[in-house]
């Protein structure tokens, strides 16, 4: 930071911790290709609207090229002195092609570039959630296919409840994530306008086309307020909520895969591409890459926190705080990133351990509940009733140390004397998940249909992509 | 909560911490409309798909209507011995018409029912939120017509930039919240999907129909996966982040409200219907209510935070850490209202004070930027030139203490010679909003279009609604 | 709220929302006792320094504790009108005694009285906490010392890593919940000053003495500076932060316990006292009590969060913003006292389930480092080589389909001829155990002698009380 | 990361998504000082105990000293592939002195490395924090003594109150500070133990001695147990909500000094050295620094946030999820330590506009508290009668258009005729602010008596370092 940057009226030169806190170009020096392409835009609707000419614009614009270059190949050295992104760009700009450098800021300012740079960003990081989202949809749906019809304990408060399928299991994180996509698809919406031509904060005396810059970098339509659009951080607000609720399914899935992979549950095994070990302990296969997943989760929503506090309570238009916005996104996003890629991973990954699976299914008279159900259904009993029964029936396995399904007829005739024989037909895991067949529900033929569905949608959606 | 609940299996009563900590009833009750309209529902359901008799049905309806007449009357005694809303009807039934009420809860649980209760709720929230901030709506544009040309300072970092106009400034702000009504409608189509019929988490094998409930419910359609549907918090999640960045907003402008309002500053006036005072110093006007406004964001972000935190990590379905979700979210829903209702009260209320303004507006060469414009476009000057030149006449206005449109043209001349009189139609802040007719810009012109078009769109939602 | 409260400089009264946010009845009125407390200390003060007469501080006195009276016996009516807990109490009094009154108000203002009050309450909630913390120190180390030579497998990355006792467990959580007491009794250290006789911000020109009033009121010292003394809410803040960290630990503890009575685990038992269920399904033993321990965690760490952002960005002094300083941090302060009960009530009725534990601390290798340590011990190898050498072994073992100590002498001798009989010494779990005798290791004579010193520190420390 | 690492267990490589998600060099690389200090401390007690010999011993020493040096230097390359600091290290050891490496890692674990490096990191933070903090109460006590006398007004709702006095506010920031230094102090004292000795959770079967390691690292005493060493991150988390609150304290100045500097308020003036302008618009002072440290308040609470959520919930011992530890806090310590000096820099060059701050000091009545306290004083009024007559007083003022002291005699006497001439010595600002005399109130005469305590408090704990 240079006192030339705000001319002769200054006479001292900032302090040096001033300079410190200042300086954002070890941060922003990532919007890079975003300033670029907007510096672009801008110069071509100058020239457009003739307030520069067209010789100038065709140097501004070989110039940001050839900047662009440089930078991707590492050969641009970021200046500390220069503050920012912007300043940077326009320095080397003006190096490259002369004082029409100086004419490529007519009509804008740096509010209304850094927020335009910030939205494209963001926008890109939007995309690629999506992308990555899909990946883990179309993983989870293809071994949900795999494993339809693979009884598994369905768990509530961590205890076993009802017999339910592998599958409908993975199915649930599918429905999660499709709401994640929504979320992300919603905000895209709603972020992509542009804020460029806002200037300083008041908009601008040039005759601009704000419309024809908004086209070029994308945006549906220019920002329909000036002040607004300089002060507005609603887009990486909102697209951090979406990334604390997505990262929130994922540490689900997480914790998940380290309760089940835990030795003494034993319901999944990983590979060694995900579990990091020890020489000496081999029953050592940590799940690290959950572990992370899940601790992700906490630095994403301090993201989100951070950035609501920074904007809580500040006037318009812009004010320096919020420089702030863009680390702890960033960090946010890259977070995100890595924990969809690592459970799609894991997922891919993942063996269920089917024979333990089912016989965990059936311990602890898991399908009790159909036998409930058995009762109303079959002898019209009020279910409150058909609860009390069944729980004298389940007392009555429990003290012969039996199975429900393995209890003599007559000990339950002792019961309820309307109980016939036909009652075994529904006390069975496989029977208990067969019939669930509600929407929705985890029978195995539901869960074929559902995943059937989710995979064409999803494969309709990548061809047209 | 008693052990009578889960029938003779449980040899000792719970703990008292154990009560203590588990009775929901304090907190849910306020439920008790949207539980007793699912239970009508699934009811009528159960009666059509013939799993009950339709004169179950009926005097399962007609005890519910009761039971809801008992409630809004302040008849009912919620007992805390019955844990939650949903066994407190229950009981009520019985109560009411005998052993039929038992036939109530087949094929549901209480974990598709009280997902089914809450989303119900949220949803009457977000429709109360948009209503209210339609009307927050309405009230700005209503003042930013009064208002499109009348001139205030302009700030970035709280230091005057350039001046705008009160109207446009308001605008902003209807700009915002117009984002904000678009969140809550989102969070309200994907919120819009039925939890009934999940049942405990695998759903169940009664020939129910869930579309017929969903139907019912005003729901678009069934949720896909049952054990989704009893696991899934998103609604309120979302819900309580699209509220955070409303309230910031308001945070935004409360702040704006307690400057504007400081004496030392005067731009505007609260009347006594928004302030309090003290009988001993008639100059203190305290601003509460925005204060309060202000304060409640924290308290709103505090309890997506919250929220967040106890959903994250936690393995599927339901976990009784889930119960958590409700009072937070209640608080924050009536935080937030207030806080709309209070800002739209103070936005019909406050009078700015037009003479100050405009002399604020005017300090501090406000219209240099309108200098430089007018150099490069009069000039044809490189706008970093014309950046220069204005700097140094402006300086030249600060040593002989006079403002930019007060100095001599010949003082102007001896920067740069090319300027004319022509000049000076650019400097008063009149001229300098008139100018800024880009897209979005504060002109007054601009300002009176923007509010119309806002104006029609409300209207026209208003009639349709 | 009357405009009364503000005598006749007010035209206007007040909106009705504005009341509506405005009104803090409902939340301070908890602050009853405190009020009175501190506004019966005032008095005496007064009346020590003549600014009151002592018939007039009598009066006062008596009046005070006739509305303390009426307040406990649930005879008095708190009036929304009257806004606060300071007027409802003031204008009552001038009910019972008159214009006399109308002289407790001397030399203080709602700023300090108000900040008075939640210090003393929060110090109340600190008491509390400390006495519940130390009540649950006592009952892990009650069950720490029965189940010093319990061994347990000892979890990282929740997979079996080397066997460690039960009573080791239990006994890092009294460690935490020492930290937890010495964070609460800072806090207390550093709250415990009176700002009272701050007056409005300025401190007053009445000769008060407010060493006397912080001393009868408990306090160190007064507040030094009297804007700090109006503006400072740290003291909720720190506390709030205190119960952040501890609710924390106990979620840790909330989470093991949820893992521990999995079925699928099965390493504790929960009797009926904490534990909810189903009639139907018996295996159902929901541990519900450690789930909402686990939850509110999350609302407390809200609640910190809420008032660390309500409190940022604020200017000195009073700021209508700190009134939402209570809600928070009185639901917070009962859920972490909620918390620590359930968690104490769930340490003395856990029962571990010793057999299993065994077998599990034995299963996957478990003593492999012990073999490794061997190596290093016996024959001097660096541990890096040791720790490849066990790791053959542990190989042939697991090939051999063997535990460690079953495998025959020869096989290990193959890796590494130097082994001898005395190996066998070191593999056994109860070996593996009794060996960490480094302190603060797991042997169970370190457990026993860390237990035999917590119970002497705190009956000591009952004793003291 | 390589699976050399965990030896011929494993068959496959890690994936590629694993090995990103999973390496903490680029972080951990940071505590390259701390990590070689505990190590030479672990080799000097391991040769003293005759665990390894002393020859070993100093090669080791001399090892890591080289290893010191390079990258201080900067001669060192961390591998991403050896994961982590603790694996970079010992790897080059390796390399410079051969297999006598492999004696160090005998009796420890990366678990305790870890938990002792960081620490030491957190510690030497605390450290740098008392003595930024230090400075910046010695910055404000100066500033005060210059101000003791320097009227200003007073603000409660940023309204103007009553006259205090500039010394008295900045002496307000000390105390904050002060208690901010305490609770480092106090997280000091905590954190002051050593985990190094717990090994992987369960301690050591070698005849380590703590206690010689914990004090060549200047730990009060070795942590207690074992289990606890390895799994505690209060340390972290207690000097992280330290440092929220002294954030929060500091945003409150910053927010002061935005609103003070603001051309419509302009209490206070800024230099050339913490200001950034605008060549063209010479008003603009924006005050940069001041609205980034308030900015960064949002993310250092973020981080606070973050690392609670991370550990919420995670059963003992080490879990991979508190790797996630460093990162939030480095980044929130830096940014604490930025605002700390960059405030301190701001104190230092901040000027009032003492006349400015006089006049509006004056306006508005301000001294109608002291009229009233006049009357109770000298006619015994009761305080809320005296209340009641000033508002009617001031009322005749504000019709008349004069300030309180300019209001004639007759004219107060026509409310209440006891007045008498004698109230015009307390109506003057200067009257009023040197009759606020109460401990802790602004009177000039307490404000340096205040500042001079503070000033040798601070100079005499200078001299001790």
């Amino acid at each position: 930071m240079s006192n030339k940057m705000w001319g002769g009226r200054f006479g001292e030169s900032p302090d040096a911790i001033m300079e410190e806190i200042n300086v954002s170009i070890d941060v922003d020096q990532h919007l890079y290709a975003q300033d670029i392409a907007a510096s672009k835009a801008h110069a071509a609707m100058l020239a457009a609207q003739g307030i520069i000419t067209a010789s100038d614009a065709k140097n501004i614009t070989n110039g940001l090229d050839t900047i662009l270059s440089e930078i991707k190949a590492g050969r641009f050295t970021f200046k500390r002195a220069l503050e920012d992104i912007h300043m940077n760009v326009e320095s080397r700009l003006g190096e490259l092609i002369g004082p029409a450098a100086g004419r490529l800021h007519t009509a804008r300012s740096r509010n209304d570039q850094v927020a335009t740079d910030f939205r494209l960003y963001v926008r890109d990081a939007i995309d690629s959630f999506d992308a990555d989202l899909a990946s883990l949809q179309r993983a989870l749906v293809k071994r949900a296919l795999e494993h339809a019809a693979t009884v598994m304990p369905g768990f509530t408060h961590l205890q076993t409840a009802q017999p339910v399928t592998f599958g409908h299991h993975l199915l649930a994180y599918v429905e999660m994530v499709g709401r994640d996509r929504g979320r992300f698809t919603d905000a895209r919406k709603r972020l992509n306008e542009s804020p460029l031509g806002a200037a300083a904060l008041a908009g601008t005396s040039f005759p601009i086309d704000r419309r024809a810059t908004a086209a070029a970098l994308g945006f549906e339509r220019p920002m329909g307020n000036s002040l607004d659009a300089v002060s507005d951080r609603d887009f990486v607000l909102e697209t951090l909520a979406a990334c604390s609720i997505a990262a929130m399914h994922l540490s689900r899935f997480a914790e998940e895969i380290v309760i089940w992979t835990s030795p003494l549950v034993g319901l999944v095994h990983l590979s060694d591409k995900f579990t990091t070990g020890s020489s000496i302990m081999p029953q050592k296969r940590n799940p690290d890459a959950a572990e992370l997943v899940r601790a992700k989760t906490g630095r994403i929503i301090g993201s989100l926190t951070a950035l609501l506090i920074v904007m809580k309570g500040l006037p318009l238009a812009y004010q320096k705080d919020m420089q702030e916005d863009k680390a702890g996104a960033m960090e946010a996003f890259a977070a995100l990133s890595l924990a969809v890629r690592a459970i799609t991973g894991m997922v891919l990954d993942l063996e269920p351990d089917e024979a333990r699976m089912k016989v965990a299914a059936g311990e602890g008279y898991a399908t009790a509940t159909d036998l409930a159900d058995w009762l109303v259904r079959t002898l019209k009993m009020p279910f409150r009733e058909a609860h009390h029964v069944t729980g004298r029936i389940v007392s009555k396995a429990a003290e012969a140390g039996v199975a429900l399904h393995k209890l003599p007829l007559a000990d339950m005739q002792a019961v309820e004397p309307a109980i016939t024989d036909a009652v075994f037909g529904v006390l069975s895991v496989e029977a208990s998940v067969n019939s669930r067949t509600s929407f929705g529900g985890t029978a195995p033929e539901n869960v074929r249909g559902q995943a059937k569905n989710w995979l064409m949608r999803l494969e309709k959606e990548q061809k047209s992509t």
